[in-house]
């Protein structure tokens, strides 16, 4: 089990190359993590390791165990590098993560192509449901002592910009992201690499628009809906409040869902239009630009009173 | 001149072609234009054309010249966006620039394949040099009454990145974008993609590092510097006085230069260190996302005197 994997066409390198496609990804629960940094957040966030590759280089033999620093080190990495993937590879075999060597060619197959970091998880998926989120939330809102700040985002299709949104959400201190997006894949590998990882820190929610609703609703949580041409200025809003900042495609917008009142919502005040100014001849921002803007301003109406 | 081209090897669809190579746009001194949207806020904005190419469908005739909107009901295309076309081709037709139908296979030849909004323009490149940026400015701040707002990027390289800065700085309301890369593609067609067209309305400076540097100096200019590890908050700022939003790559962050501080600089109180609160997992935030935060809040101070 321990010996370098020098074949491309090894069971677990094959099985591990599926996961790059979606479905399969879906089926069995598992996923890639292609980087050391974003595997070392995901395995410190808690996330459960099926498997750990890590590269042994052009020259690795079949038949022994290979030292981790010892093999590393003859691949010219650097060190600061090295000692990383032996720590991370040593606490994954103490906790009965299969830690496999790959030959670097059979590494690279499993791999995104454009870069290699040395280490490759397979980990299994793990997103939160609505019906947890109440206890994520108490939890979260334990440690800052603030009421919830949510991102919501609907039909924002674009792995890249989700994974925008939500490193700007993890920075911004956001306490979770809803995706209202039904089967959306949140384990796209570009959305881990455009979050740089910070997907593994922030509670993710995929649900449908109608569900997100009804919960946010259900909690009175006031709804900061990003719609262009609305009156409330973004930065007027009184962020301190259990808020939703809720962010609809470039393309197409929110859905009418959002736009719509119930006399509950009158009651509690719940639904808030905002926009931001447009000053120049774009009618809008890319749409990881604007949950930026917006996150941050949220927290810094929370932090710094700034209104 | 004309019919509709029909074929892929007539020298016009060839040098139109070449123009997606880098090299060539620098040596022409032209680039092209890939959409509606984009072809028409270029022109509203001044910008010249050598010529406008449009899709005259899979079945025109090479022997006669086709009507533009007749040609386009045939194709099915939404009549709104047809009665823009048609008021494109006119009014650069009006102005003499060469208006070309051709035949769908060729029109896809040259655009750049994954859309088809019916109209490619050849454009004349046109930045601005940091010795006119003076007067541009005294121009923009005439109408905004405000005292110049500027934003500097150093070694972003990816062009859907400098597109959405673009965007966000239009939306913000910036006076200019400095791009301290020498020799940078602002014609790059993911640029333009990715501002939306913003890229015709931003007065555009590519310069060095050094260059820039000494003009804010110059001119007096604090620069509002982001720097991960300093101790400013970013909304600490006073975005009143003449402004300069100056953010780094972020694998290699600023370059010294941008960290030095002159005697002058002293006197005058030029150098702003300032950072983002980074409260989750991850240490940074993409860089367009930041800049549209810096962006945003410099407006909303000066607009609205929020700190």
């Amino acid at each position: 089990m321990f010996a370098t994997i020098v074949s491309v066409n090894n069971p677990r390198v094959k099985s591990a190359t599926q996961l790059r496609e979606s479905r399969i990804r879906r089926q069995r629960g598992l996923f890639l993590i292609d980087g050391l940094r974003e595997a070392t957040r995901a395995w410190r966030c808690g996330f459960r390791f099926d498997s750990l590759f890590w590269d042994a280089g052009s020259s690795a033999v079949a038949d022994q165990r290979p030292d981790v620093f010892q093999t590393l080190s003859a691949t010219g990495r650097d060190p600061a590098r090295i000692q990383e993937i032996v720590e991370l590879t040593a606490q994954c075999e103490a906790r009965g993560v299969h830690v496999i060597p790959l030959r670097t060619d059979a590494f690279t197959k499993i791999g995104f192509g454009d870069r290699n970091e040395g280490v490759i998880a397979v980990a299994h998926t793990q997103t939160t449901e609505l019906s947890q989120l109440e206890t994520v939330l108490n939890e979260r809102s334990k440690d800052s002592g603030q009421a919830p700040l949510l991102g919501v985002i609907e039909g924002v299709e674009k792995p890249g910009n989700v994974g925008a949104i939500i490193r700007s959400g993890d920075g911004a201190g956001i306490h979770a992201l809803l995706i209202a997006t039904e089967r959306f894949d949140v384990f796209n590998p570009n959305v881990i690499r455009a979050s740089l990882g910070a997907i593994f820190h922030m509670p993710i929610v995929v649900d449908s628009s109608e569900n997100i609703v009804a919960w946010l609703r259900r909690y009175k949580v006031q709804r900061a809906t990003a719609l262009c041409d609305e009156a409330l200025q973004f930065h007027q809003l009184d962020y301190r409040r259990p808020t939703a900042i809720i962010l609809g495609s470039e393309a197409y917008g929110l859905t009418d869902l959002w736009a719509q009142e119930t006399s509950e919502d009158k009651q509690f005040d719940l639904l808030k239009k905002i926009r931001l100014p447009m000053l120049g001849i774009a009618d809008s921002l890319n749409v990881s630009n604007a949950a930026a803007v917006l996150f941050y301003q949220a927290r810094c109406a929370r932090d710094y009173h700034m209104k």
